[in-house]
């Protein structure tokens, strides 16, 4: 129930009009995202066209204290977007302009609320495509927020490597313009990468410059099944380390097959899956093919099925990346859990059969699915947040799949970030380093404005 | 004339015995890198074999607000080791351990002084590699200090994108360990890319975690020649803009030729050329030249040359990496001074036909090369130091280089650092927020004991 200060509200009502809201249906569409975490609604909410806008909103925040948070498609899955401390919510999603496409320099400029969606469609024409694809249809900029990846990083990498230089709002106000469109650069601190995956606790990014590829000349999709999960993960795991550049590799466990012909329309096979994507010349592609099958046969797969058509293709991956949706429409009125851990692929193994040891009497239903490439996988709950125990049990597993992934050398996020959802296990994964973040947040932004109780302890 | 308190010395002394040195000529033999800048030698060294041991040493340095400068296998080129304020160095070249290899994973973990081609040789049994590669062989912990790439990194990235974790020691004597095994992470602050590129100025790396390739079933190199250097990057463009996956694309001048001849006892055609190496399986690597070779000769170009043989190969490559000892001994006496820029590839080739006719009236013996493919280029000149003329006019072209880099949305080094001869270009290239390193550098290093003087105006 906190309000804003009034001179604070007459400002941004002076300065945005109609773009300033205090409507109460405004602010409880900005206070959550997509998954189980309880919503705390923001104080405001003002709709940015420029980064000037931001800056001016928050630099008038600064003045008063009051915390700030960016939204952009609200898509996030570790509650990013709750305003804990109350607030404005800056709503980036009419930024919403391509400013400069390359296809000479295969980079482009965007404003932070072009969605990936809407990037691609700009690019098509060009032969020209952004690889980065969290399967929700999020923005470039809550992307570069939560350093992103998805079904494509195994071959194309993660926000990490391909963002190339970003504008951003500081604490205070000010706007910074960090690296360059240069492919690489030893000119000082990386603060590109500083802010890919700070979640607007350091400043807000209001334009990224991105790289971009070529549509490849060939693209082909093939499927295949297995008895038992582990063969499919052995799969996995041969192809990475033989180095065969597949463009996606991804795990679908039965579960979330039911789920996904369901929620989808399709009617794949009933068994564990292995989904594949190979992008390159034909002579290329049907090496990788080649390979693929002899490692899938290898361990037993089964029916290595194409996807020939662009179509069917299409049809195949909107059902990949609907799984999460999949899975929460299984059950009237659920929210979406979706754990996230990423381990060295070695571990991979280990990890998934543990992981399906601890589901194996969970009521709540659930499902596997994994960018088996980079060793990251998820299981999606479909929960009832108002179920205490239920939440409870989620909560157990989920933190059980945390601890082991941790103790293996891996990671307590693969590409969801830490929000409020994973902070505590920030000191079990980086130990003193914790402090060391600490550090460099008050160090910019002093007052604490910045998304206030997410990242850190 | 700078001296260090008593009881440092007596500290460090007791502490390490004979490895810590207040030897001149040792202190000398640490106080310049490789290159034309003025040495200035610190006031003592401490050989460090353990993390420990620097943070000790950091510690106490810490407590009489001393400077430390770590030091690795000496090959700076922009002034990284000098001692501008006095202070130990801590040279790291006997922490040269490789602590563990996961053929599994495809990463390791190494001591902050192992060198590339001792990683190399390592791995080699193995059937893997580490491709960055900066001509020197430099130690792996100054390669991620200073965020170097190499004729690899067109298909293979920088130091940026290959560390997955550090271990670093603070500016306080604490010890933080930054990134994970993971190859993806979304879990907080990317810690482990401010320290890439830091230069010592934030901490200092004692052990580094980097990514390893397998080395490839089919190698392949190939030269061909051209009339006109433009026609060489027309050429390298637009095989960057094709997205042919070549492994290394390195322009080469006719004086660069002529030199690397004379010194590596070669007899490549006087003429501007391409080298390229092509990494895959046969098929691929076919597909990839016949690629490429089309190109060259849509542009031109004569005589696409192989070096088929692995000991050729090794030859030409050997060759390219002592290009810039191969110019400075042009020369008696002589010094090395290389520029460094690196552009959007679509800008390439304006800027070494720019720089091509800066060249035009130096007296100074020099020769271009280039990481083409990033769009990363060089002028190395065979300077005499002594020469306040030439030194004037070889800093003029440097200038001049740097500028137009910057002006077409470059960078003012693309590999080899900041260290204190790219200071002046810093607010230039990254505007106000070179104001926001600062406020970092300060935050971390309030005592600015960590090697001052470096990266920041």
């Amino acid at each position: 129930m906190s309000a804003l200060p009034e001179a604070l509200s007459e400002a941004l009502a002076g300065r945005f009009g109609e773009r300033f809201s205090l409507a109460q249906a405004v602010r409880e569409q900005h206070g959550h995202g997509e998954s189980h975490h309880t919503t705390a609604i923001p104080d405001g909410v003002v709709f940015a066209e420029t980064t000037e806008d931001v800056a001016e909103t928050v630099s008038l925040c600064a003045e008063h204290k009051v915390p700030v948070i960016a939204f952009g498609a609200g898509t996030s899955l570790e509650g990013h977007l709750i305003a804990l401390k109350g607030g404005i919510s800056i709503d980036l999603s009419r930024m919403n302009s391509i400013l400069r496409v390359s296809s000479a320099d295969l980079d482009c400029t965007v404003q932070a609320g072009v969605t990936r969606e809407q990037l691609n469609n700009d690019l098509r024409d060009q032969g020209l495509f952004f690889p980065i694809d969290p399967g929700a249809n999020a923005s470039i900029g809550g992307m570069a927020s939560t350093r992103a990846s998805g079904t494509n990083a195994v071959r194309y990498g993660t926000m990490r490597e391909n963002v190339l230089a970003l504008t951003v709002v500081l604490p205070d106000g000010k706007i910074i313009r960090a690296g360059s469109r240069a492919r690489k650069s030893s000119a000082g601190y990386d603060l590109t990468r500083l802010f890919v995956g700070s979640e607007g606790t350091l400043g807000i990014i209001t334009e990224v410059t991105v790289k971009l590829y070529g549509i490849p000349e060939t693209i082909s999709a093939a499927l295949c099944s297995f008895e038992d999960v582990s063969q499919a993960v052995d799969t996995a795991i041969a192809i990475v380390q033989l180095g065969i550049p597949v463009a996606r590799m991804e795990l679908m466990d039965r579960g979330l097959i039911a789920a996904v012909n369901r929620y989808s329309g399709l009617d794949l096979k009933l068994e564990d899956t292995l989904a594949f994507e190979f992008h390159g010349s034909p002579a290329s592609v049907e090496e990788q093919v080649a390979m693929v099958r002899d490692i899938v046969r290898d361990n037993d797969g089964k029916d290595f099925e194409w996807a020939s058509s662009p179509e069917e293709r299409n049809r195949l991956w909107k059902a990949r990346h609907n799984a999460f949706y999949a899975v929460v429409s299984q059950r009237a009125n659920a929210k979406g859990w979706s754990s996230d851990v990423c381990v060295p692929v070695s571990e991979l193994g280990g990890c998934i059969l543990y992981t399906r040891e601890l589901l194996k009497d969970c009521k709540v239903p659930a499902a596997i699915l994994g960018h088996v490439g980079d060793g990251n996988y998820h299981v999606v709950f479909a929960v009832d947040p108002s179920n205490e125990e239920e939440m409870a049990e989620v909560a157990g597993i989920n933190k059980q799949m945390v601890k082991r992934a941790i103790s293996v050398g891996g990671t307590c996020t693969g590409e969801h970030g830490v929000g409020t959802g994973k902070i505590a296990y920030m000191r079990e994964e980086h130990g003193n380093a914790v402090d060391f973040m600490a550090l460099l947040k008050h160090a910019i932004d002093p007052a604490g404005i910045m998304n206030p109780g997410k990242i850190l302890p």
